[in-house]
């Protein structure tokens, strides 16, 4: 079978699958920036994503991907000389700590893919008083990994340390109630758990935050301008309004299911996944006790390759998985389950994946994996 | 009339007019963009972008405005205590200038909005052979007016001095060769003469600015990594699937037209819509002799207010023009007639702006206007 890129079921850890209202909304024709019109979509946009981070604070939008919400979020509150913290336990993390490295006076905690932090040891560092901003991944894609965001958020306020947090992929899929729990700047992106296109970095900003901010960041991703404009309902640069018009409907989408209803299906199908997996008897990636609601990533059982898993589930059955990146390059396999993934999809991939388990000489109870499945539904 | 976002004649100086299959291009479900399917759609946006940058160098294209791609192609050249010689002379001159004093030891030529710079004069800084690079604004699209690109690249020839040109509002409607001319980066935008949504910013890059890159700028903008992704048909950061898609789109209507017919519709619009402007009386904002091709100028006649003008023709009308920025907020209005604008766009809006002025009272031959576009038809 031929792959076909328009008709498949598609698992990544984002992009994720798009809904076709989603797709319509931007068979528009062009709207200006400058427009009462483009004025009146932002106004709506600026409500939605005040609902998706559960904040009654301000909020971003930055035409760009995560990793520029990123840059966004450090740059405009981190100066050189400050101190910050970063985690350092993921592909993501260690952007983070890049990024904590360019802008500041850095310190970084490294822990092995897949393993969570010492919080002992933020504890500690942050104790001293001497940490002005704490950054770390909520939820680390590249892993299957969630950072135990509660505790890490406890510590930073006990110490009034200002806290930023990529949420890229838990944002609209694991609680991250920003305002209760104190996130200074959260980031995330259109194309995880919202389920619109890839383009947007969405960013929420507490008042202290914005107090803290300053100019001597980079030009295009200083958030203070995006703040003041997004008060008056625009954008300081060109956005990409198309995305916009996505992104509008994709929170539409989100607020008609609801938030807790999205997050409560996401968290459902992911004790599905990993339950199937453990029936097919394979190993999780992370530590499982910090397994992801949004990504479930599998170890390979010796002498099984990725091309003989994934390869062939998007070959032979069109189903699109995610693999490992480097320096665990085809170590492990990751599920998305994020944003519209509904219990036909997954099942479709858990059996699939069987079959392809066992045609590479897996040895497993046939079904098993489905039926832990179904006990879900 | 209520204005209709979804039918009216677009004639902003970008975004532009969208063809309904570049639009339709984007219904297109979720793509891997580490996919080898994500991989051949760059490959083929490789190709064409060299075709429309008129290159044999390297091409990158950044998720993000405009501004992001002036960002990158600034703090990646130009490093701090780096001589860069900048023009001002409108709204972008302006921000490039500032980008240049963000990033260099900078000098910045000043000149009333409209007015070209004084070539002497650049020449005089240049020849003392300390300036690294010389950036200015192709296309200065708040003022209609087009700074004298092959004259200030010679001078920027003669004494090897790196060119980067804003080419927004040019490449695509005004002939930019850029390795004939030897501009070392040249940035233009998705959403001007090529025609597609905004959000994309397109960048050419020469040898010889590549081996002058560096990594100390900013992490999300770093061109260098941009221009080693492309080459393996990548990206470094997760990019706007859905705007490759449009783009990609674009340039293929680009290429069936020619670039050069393109260009040379352009120009001939913009000569018809100049023509039309003086046979109703009315003065170009720019310098006439550095008008712009593909975004005209015209200087509201003392009394005529934006709202008379540029309000009904959208509200009664549903022709969409642009008003001027401040500093000079109100004084003129601006037509644009870049990308896919056809003659029978043109007539409609000269045709609508010949009625809304003679309602505010504004003495001119009725039809004087519609009968200078015909002798161009």
């Amino acid at each position: 079978m031929v792959f076909d890129m328009h008709d498949n079921i598609f698992m990544l850890a984002g992009p994720v699958k798009i809904h076709p209202r989603v797709l319509k909304a931007m068979n528009t024709p062009s709207i200006g920036h400058r427009s009462p019109e483009f004025t009146a979509i932002n106004e709506e946009l600026r409500e939605l994503t005040k609902y998706l981070f559960q904040t009654k604070g301000e909020v971003a939008i930055i035409t760009g991907s995560g990793t520029a919400g990123m840059e966004a979020a450090i740059s405009s509150l981190v100066k050189k000389g400050d101190k910050i913290l970063a985690i350092d336990n993921g592909k993501f993390g260690n952007r983070m700590a890049t990024l904590a490295k360019m802008y500041g006076d850095a310190t970084i905690l490294t822990y092995p893919w897949g393993s969570p932090p010492d919080l002992g040891k933020i504890e500690e560092i942050l104790s001293k008083g001497e940490t002005k901003v704490m950054a770390f991944v909520h939820n680390e894609t590249s892993t299957g990994l969630t950072n135990p965001l509660e505790d890490i958020a406890k510590i930073c306020k006990k110490h009034d340390v200002l806290l930023v947090v990529d949420g890229i992929t838990s944002v609209g899929g694991i609680d991250v109630p920003v305002d209760k729990l104190g996130i200074d700047i959260c980031i995330t992106g259109s194309q995880k758990c919202v389920a619109a296109p890839a383009g947007l970095a969405l960013l929420s900003i507490s008042e202290r935050a914005l107090e803290e901010m300053h100019d001597n960041g980079t030009y295009y991703l200083n958030l203070k301008k995006y703040v003041e404009k997004i008060r008056g309902g625009q954008t300081p640069y060109t956005p990409s309004v198309h995305l916009h018009l996505a992104l509008l409907e994709a929170l539409r989408m989100l607020k008609e299911e609801g938030l807790h209803n999205r997050i409560k299906r996401t968290a459902r199908i992911a004790e599905a996944c990993r339950s199937a997996m453990e029936a097919i008897g394979l190993e999780l990636f992370p530590d499982k006790r910090y397994a992801s609601n949004t990504v479930t990533a599998v170890k390979y059982p010796d002498g099984i390759t990725d091309k003989q898993i994934r390869g062939r589930l998007k070959e032979e059955y069109g189903i699109v998985i995610a693999g490992s990146q480097a320096p665990h390059k085809g170590e492990f396999f990751r599920i998305g389950h994020m944003g519209l993934v509904q219990f036909r999809e997954l099942l479709a991939t858990v059996a699939c994946l069987e079959v392809v388990l066992a045609k590479a000489g897996w040895k497993f109870d046939r079904g098993a994996g489905v039926a832990a499945v179904e006990e879900y539904m």
